[in-house]
């Protein structure tokens, strides 16, 4: 018997949409707005998307009247009363009311504001300028819109059997990992791949995979909306935006050099426990945990999200025992372009000298390449990042100078005051 | 929208139909029944089940209640209206109204005979009594259910998300071989997998995938239900059973040489064409040709369905030439244990030297091979067979000892009479 109705509703929908909800993003996002929501509402950023990967040409590839329809859909977008519920009532690392009232009423309120975009070399550039707290819920949207787009004006030739085949072959591919990471000892690991997901239907057919297949050993999604609806944790601290905002900001290279740790004081001021999480490679991390403050030491652990992630890990373990810390109490979160042999060889290297979880990325959500002829799917690396706070650019050097973004003399700026030396080069894949 | 009316009535069912039409078997039958009806409609016949592969138990692997049940609904069966409107009106092999009207009639009220099970050393022994056109019509569905039976058995303890990769698995194995086979020119293939099928609806999906990937060079299938719902051709001709029972009905041994051209002078009266097609091999090939009259050279094509397929080939070319036929006028299908390698083979060994077509049975619809732990889902080689007529054996010898039936004293008796001498003995696989 054919739904008519169902049928009948899904033929009225001018668009397919691909974000569908202000939670389709990351946990982190919420948590990190309810901060700038408190600390620095008024503070004026603009986002802006950055391609990495410049032989993908966007701009030929997706259509900009398809893409318009996709961020003007995001905008006519607003909280669900039970999305509202659920974050107002739900524990989210063992917290219940994570989110306070006020954030809460402003939340339900916002629609996100306007976007400029335009077209330059085959790119998109897409910006998003406005109040810090508003403009920073596009970063996860943005992107999750034009990797599926991509995804899509790959597969418009594509027949219906051999699209069936495509993502059998995608599944059987997914599945060969969980089969190859439930062999390993006391894994934790959580799903980080919204931003650069294949799509949202295929991020939710992996979470779901990943519980069936791994059961404990997976802990969570980053994504509220799969979280939400498939009754998994919601997982996530803070990002790069934080200080590359706070620093951009200071006022004198004293300043500049005080902001990262005054970013991580407020956080100490909202949070406890596991979300005491300390992303130490804004601004190399070397320098960063020689010149911090000994309270940071008593943070619950680290997140690793560039460079060799076995050196930093290492790095941080040294730090801790320096601080008179014992690193076996510490929790160390790899979430840097991570697939199966990386995990297997940090799991074994770190085994019982530290708590040790991965956020898993790109290469859980996106990983179709050799799926496709010429490799049309292959992940790539899309960001949308905070590039100036109250007209004043952003800065950050990353520990892998492939991921260093900001104007020249800033970078120069930052690297004296930052005292980051030569950084070894790392091809970023995703 | 949930529908909610589609949801009690699938919950309704007592049980999951293996089969659901009369028609859900192989074309062939339906002629040979035709065949039968006017030839031979009081005929006594027993067709029993064999399952070559010991190794398989299946009364171990499946309930009793379950085959009972399954066996029962398809004596529930009868043709329906939109089936019977197909037979009569549609075009078979370029021919209107290939079934006469008295078989539609004697069709429309048919309801198959009782069945006959026993359990005995781990293996049920299943048989079918009765006048045989009506007894025949068991064969394919009767093997159809116990093949789906043993599928069913073994996915029973098997995840959502591990049957949807098991699933994937399969769709990209059949894929793969999509894109080996249409590398091929002159390609003609059609799909003989109903009888050792993993199930109905995988049938389904490989004949939908076969015409999607292949084009043309698909030419149909030999399940009518199949034929029907996805508007491809109905393929087949007959089978050994003709033979078995003409020549298990002869009342001396020269009759009993007589009979397997009898089969064929009876079938030359009904069909023309692509229909006029050799099956040699039911007592030896070499011999069946050699004594064959002249007026067998002149159909239009052999059925190659045991032996070293080459081999039989070249004895076919030899033969035409011998009676002065163009063997590039002439049609040799393949039907034995093909996949795609064997199939790549003897099309690139034949090209030009005669018109080449294949029916792929098992491992097109079947091949789940290294998909599941302790290859639980390897096909096997169950057939259902004629074992007697009017309580007389029946015997078949073909290109294969492998392949012998019937009862020492009768095979040492047929392989005088047919002078067949030592045969290749070749690995029944499926």
């Amino acid at each position: 018997m054919v739904d008519i109705a169902t049928r009948v509703y899904n033929h009225k929908w001018k668009i397919d949409p691909i974000v569908r909800s202000l939670i389709d993003t990351d946990f982190y996002k919420l948590l990190m707005c309810q901060s700038v929501f408190r600390n620095k509402p008024d503070t004026h950023v603009t986002f802006s998307l950055i391609n990495r990967s410049k032989h993908i040409r966007l701009a030929e590839l997706i259509d900009e009247g398809e893409l318009r329809e996709q961020l003007d859909h995001i905008r006519s977008l607003s909280l669900s009363r039970g999305e509202s519920t659920w974050l107002r009532g739900n524990t989210f690392y063992g917290k219940r009311q994570m989110f306070r009232p006020d954030f809460m009423e402003w939340f339900e309120a916002l629609r996100l504001p306007p976007y400029h975009l335009e077209k330059r070399d085959g790119q998109y550039e897409l910006t998003f300028e406005g109040r810090w707290p508003e403009v920073m819920l596009w970063e996860i949207p943005a992107l999750a819109v034009l990797m599926e787009l991509r995804s899509r004006a790959v597969l418009a030739p594509m027949g219906r059997f051999e699209l069936q085949v495509l993502y059998a072959r995608a599944m059987t591919k997914l599945w060969e990992k969980v089969e190859r990471l439930r062999q390993l000892p006391d894994l934790r690991l959580a799903d980080f791949g919204t931003r650069r997901r294949h799509s949202f239907l295929w991020q939710d057919w992996c979470v779901q995979a990943m519980l069936e297949g791994l059961g404990g050993k997976f802990i969570g999604t980053s994504n509220c909306l799969i979280a939400m609806r498939r009754e998994v944790e919601a997982i996530g601290t803070n990002a790069h935006e934080l200080p590359m905002v706070y620093t951009a900001l200071a006022e004198d290279d004293a300043a500049l050099k005080r902001a990262p740790y005054d970013v991580l004081a407020d956080w100490q001021e909202e949070h406890s426990g596991n979300l005491r999480i300390i992303l130490p490679d804004t601004y190399g991390t070397e320098g960063f945990l020689r010149d911090a403050p000994d309270w940071l030491a008593g943070w619950t652990g680290i997140r690793i999200d560039s460079g060799d992630p076995a050196k930093g890990a290492e790095t941080a373990i040294r730090w801790w025992q320096e601080r008179g810390e014992d690193p076996r109490n510490k929790l160390i979160i790899f979430s840097d372009g991570l697939d199966v042999d990386k995990i297997a060889e940090l799991s074994a290297q770190f085994a019982g000298r530290a708590r040790i979880s991965f956020g898993w990325g790109t290469l859980m959500t996106n990983d179709f390449r050799d799926l496709t002829p010429n490799d049309a799917l292959a992940p790539f690396s899309l960001v949308c990042k905070a590039v100036s706070a109250d007209g004043r650019p952003t800065v950050k050097l990353s520990d892998n100078p492939n991921k260093a973004m900001g104007p020249a003399d800033e970078v120069a700026r930052y690297k004296r005051v930052f005292g980051v030396a030569d950084q070894e080069r790392i091809e970023v894949v995703v």
